[in-house]
């Protein structure tokens, strides 16, 4: 057999290929993926490569039509049929060659462009920037059968099948671990219409098949694209991503409140609820279901398509919002020992759950890891990696409840703890969603003790504008933190927390609750009153702080480690505090500021990568399996350290990465003023 | 390591068996399975066996109980508790010992009851008597866990996972092949009640496990039985037989007329009604299903189980049938080329056919092998084995439609022809059902030409009664068969099927529609009227076998065969036939008498079969893939041969098995006197 030299840019991949080869079947055998999709008819386009160069050894010959098989009719009708294409493309008609076509009779230089590159990548912005290889469960294929007769009467399904079966190996070649058509399976919702399908087609279909092993579409003619939604299930938001399975673009993100809402602001209420009302899990399920319908029509009509072309769903959300979204009841999660239905990750099908994509469709739901560790975490796992690192990286998810993961490719612990709903605003005195007219940044000086803050909906600091009238409704879940920071470093509470009473400004003062340091006066605010920062305020950011910082000191303890190298802050909350501040408080653990991030909502960028990436399933599912739990309140020094840990760090303790933040006061020498 | 001798009785095995390994283990490696469903706890009992002989090679010594190790609390408690199950079977309490308790310490010589081997067999009765070893899809697993704790926080399924592994493992052995915790799955619905099952058993279930990998039922503590139901949907009657999954026993057989008869008689016009009706289809699956559903209840009450503990149902029934069940649209079964939308078996969830077992219960569906040789035929091919055999066998399964299985373990071939309703009694001037008042058998006197018959419900033949009046309403299948051989038999019909006009009897007379012969007088019947076998039955027996004979013909031809070794008539039809008779006219192809087997429902027995042995399932999708169909149309010669088929045989012809029976006129010596 003549073999010539065939070179594949821009990988630079080389070798000798049997003369008669195609194009598309030599780059494979060189370890290069060509798309395709119409199983080598020459009608999908997937395939196109520039030749560059033909005889590339001898550079002075130009001859590369001869060194390729002649165009034949069909790959010349496809080419001709797109002029607008290839002139956007600024690729001339003698150089683009459809690779399943043409064949090598002699040496080629092939370009194979990005578009029509197999194992096409999405970047996933984070901690740890990386590309994310866009494998998702769902292939669709072109298959073309010819109709029955008398002679060869075999049925639709088998006939399917077996065409299916061809062009899956003209797909990923005859050696890949493909099923016969034999072992091939098809949804029975979707076997319904078959029949009609194939014959209104005149049987030249597109196949979508779930997980190489179930057909859970057939459409007649030729289809590229097929989409799927990722979806995350938040206490208070569920936002939902549209996707487009085969490129991995994002085409429409809708969000919406939670409806359960209504039932109990926190999971533990609704919890409650679902316990105290016989109706109530029927309740709560159906009220997330109906979202769920709705977040997917929004969607779809933004990105102009059918939700019946939605052929997937990636379900994350935290164990009780994973609950009652399978319809288990959560009594337990809520009851000591806290233990949720199942960890496991499950594939169910869409209309067993009465969400409206194909009736076909799957919903992926990821695994829980434990009762107040869910779905959500598991997600945030896939989004950072910590299983993959060498270094200890320490993932927290803040919300009303905190989520930690502490760990590297060896172990990973987990636990959780209640920080109360103060870190997000609420039940601080002045406390507000971040919304126009929330605080959102303080700093007060440390001479004078005057404060300048920054508004939502408002450019520049407060102390920017000649006159700054009107515009403060209340204080959201920054603003706090930075707060009680600031009242802290510049002395005007001290590291119990308490007030310092001698203080020569108007500023701190006995107000209703208590003593008091006054942010915006009356005259600044909508609501006509002074907005001041209380003791209770506080006292709450105190017990929050306390319970997230002895999570992650019980974890370090347990993993034997000082410090994490990194710590990665998922979720609204740490995308917007300032991490000095934070540290300064001790709200998270002692580490190299540089060395902290904030990576928005790991749990839905999670959810999206294990709906376009197949293998992240079965990586997270592996991966939690191995998760240690811990449950705080087993720990026998808890209590002990959560007292420890209300208080705010000082120069006595080991806080070596942010000593220089801390006030430099020997022993709180200023503690004789404060009040008892 | 000390090895001691053991002998198992009555299989004979023996071997070297380790000290301290337990009697039910030490089985197992001799290749006796001893049951056990309580995960070895000593609460089942289904292992107990009994001690023979202690130090058997020194018989003068009997130290049985020295060779074991003693019996423990357990295993005492549950023998004391039971005095009357060890009185029933005659056994004393220091002979019996459960087998997964006491260990070997010595040579022993042990006896296995039936009761407690494992692979039960049922036997079924048909042309090959054979054991059918009882290995339903589903089986049960006692489960004991301990509570979850703070510490062990793991959750329901997981837990629940975990100790199945550990029971499975005890029942099959460490080495077979089960899957490990973490890949077994539980079905959904079954999911939603698994947690408060758990805690309301306090920790210990009995699982129900479909297939080795997927859990449908979770019980409180322990049960030992569950039931299945097989289903044999014919276009007239639908059989369900309701076992129990783990001895086999059929526990209630019920029957129903098949409702779709009010929409069309037989399956073209039922695939007719579908096509003219925009509900047709809709309206032909509610029937069946909600027929489906009324017998699944009468079994269960029958039987007194919860149509809930019904696990599993497996469905046979011809391709129409098959389709209407799924919700397929037939049309394409009816219109050339005849295709049906799917040959593969399927497994569908009761819950999405609206059918009522156990809500996480499956519906096995057996292949369909042509458009018109349904999943009845694999069933029947379950049953009979032809596919195990070196000899050729030829399966017909008589209808309105008549399916025909030829071959050997080589090849099987397969087609199908209508033989339209003459041989069911139907479209016969005086044709009925077999029901009280039918004629069943008739026989004509070859001197006097005078007829005696039999009538069911009436003893004996109509001569032995001094007085036999108003007896008679009609002819069913059988008997038409028996007159038209007997007139043919003593020359009133030439082997042409035409009458004689010139004999000497009254019987034989012109009637209304043409010439006929008067099998009873109407001073006979309750009807009033003489009762004839005319020249259109006649005719339409003649079609009917001509179909039939050229259908068996084609098969051996193209198996270059000149006749099967065996014959086997499955169904209603082929039990009452007399099967001489149905020779004698060419009903079958030439084939030795003894060689003929009626075998009743063999659909049924298959549907059974595949229902309480899972293995069988396999093999029939196997077999029925490779089974070579024939379209009768398309042979080239099927009209040729249809025509000459329609005379009866006569001495010219190669019938050697039959000749005995056929009338010795050369070549149809009476042919002048018949009619043209």
């Amino acid at each position: 057999m003549t073999k010539h030299n065939i070179i594949l840019q821009p990988s630079g991949r080389r070798g000798q290929i049997d003369e008669g080869i195609s194009v598309r079947s030599a780059a494979r055998e060189l370890g290069v993926e060509i798309e395709s999709i119409c199983a080598e008819n020459a009608t999908c386009g997937k395939c196109m490569v520039l030749v560059e160069e033909g005889r590339f050894e001898k550079y002075n010959i130009d001859s590369k039509r001869e060194n390729l098989s002649p165009v034949g009719s069909e790959e010349r009708a496809y080419l001709e049929r797109r002029p607008k294409l290839l002139k956007d493309k600024g690729w001339e008609i003698g150089q683009v060659r459809l690779s399943c076509q043409c064949k090598i009779m002699g040496d080629v230089l092939i370009n194979v462009p990005e578009e029509s590159r197999g194992n096409k990548q999405i970047v996933r912005k984070s901690a740890s920037n990386r590309a994310i290889e866009v494998k998702p469960a769902i292939r669709k294929y072109l298959v073309t059968m010819s109709p029955p007769t008398l002679e060869r009467p075999i049925a639709d399904w088998e006939r399917l099948a077996k065409g299916l079966e061809t062009s899956m190996q003209l797909v990923h070649g005859v050696d890949a671990k493909m099923p016969r058509w034999y072992d091939m399976g098809i949804d029975y919702q979707c076997l319904r219409t078959l029949s009609k399908t194939l014959r209104d087609s005149r049987w030249n279909v597109t196949v979508s098949v779930w997980k190489d092993k179930e057909v859970i579409q057939v459409q007649a003619g030729y289809h590229e694209d097929s989409y799927g939604a990722a979806v995350d299930i938040g206490s208070t938001t569920v936002a939902l991503y549209l996707c487009n399975l085969r490129t991995g673009e994002l085409l429409a993100a809708e969000s919406e409140m939670n409806p359960q809402i209504v039932y109990g602001e926190d999971v533990m209420s609704r919890i409650q609820y679902a316990i105290d009302q016989p109706d109530g899990l029927e309740k709560l399920h159906k009220a997330i279901i109906s979202t769920l319908n709705k977040l997917l029509k929004q969607a779809a009509r933004t990105a102009g398509v059918e939700t019946g072309e939605i052929l997937e769903m990636v379900l994350v959300g935290n164990s009780t919002m994973h609950h009652v979204l399978l319809n288990l009841h959560p009594k337990d999660l809520g009851l000591a020992p806290f233990v949720p239905a199942i960890h496991k990750s499950m594939d169910i099908k869409a209309r067993e759950l009465g969400i409206n994509i194909n009736a076909s469709g799957n919903i992926h739901i990821l695994p829980t890891i434990a009762s107040f560790v869910g779905a959500d975490t598991s997600a945030m796992i896939i989004a950072e990696e910590p299983h993959k690192q060498d270094e200890n990286w320490l993932l927290i998810d803040v919300g009303t409840n905190a989520e930690l993961i502490l760990g590297n490719r060896k172990r990973l612990v987990c636990t959780s703890t209640p920080t109360g709903p103060a870190l997000e605003g609420a039940h601080v005195e002045y406390g507000m969603r971040a919304a126009p007219g929330a605080m959102e940044r303080v700093q007060i000086d440390e001479a004078t003790l005057e404060p300048k803050y920054k508004v939502i909906g408002v450019e520049g600091w407060n102390t920017d504008h000649a006159e700054f009238k009107g515009h403060v409704k209340g204080i959201c879940g920054s603003a706090i933190i930075d707060a009680v920071a600031e009242i802290f470093r510049v002395g005007i509470v001290d590291s119990r927390g308490k007030f310092n009473k001698q203080l020569s400004t108007k500023r701190v003062r006995q107000g209703e609750s208590g003593w008091e340091y006054v942010i915006a006066w009356a005259e600044e605010t909508s609501i006509g009153r002074d907005i001041p920062i209380t003791q209770q305020d506080v006292r709450q950011i105190q017990l929050a702080k306390a319970a997230l910082f002895t999570a992650a000191r019980t974890l370090l303890t347990r993993s034997g480690l000082d410090s994490p190298d990194k710590v990665i802050l998922a979720g609204g909350f740490g995308s917007f505090i300032d991490k000095e501040k934070a540290m300064l408080i001790g709200l998270i653990p002692d580490c190299e500021l540089k060395n902290v991030y904030a990576v928005g909502n790991a749990a839905g960028d999670g959810a999206r990568i294990a709906l376009l990436n197949v293998d992240k399933r079965d990586e997270v599912d592996t991966v939690t399996r191995k998760v240690e739990r811990f449950e705080l309140p087993t720990d026998p020094d808890f209590q002990n350290q959560f007292m420890l840990a209300t208080s705010f760090p000082h120069m006595s303790e080991p806080f070596p990465h942010i000593a220089h933040l801390i006030p430099n006061r020997k022993a709180d020498p200023m503690a004789k003023n404060f009040m008892k």
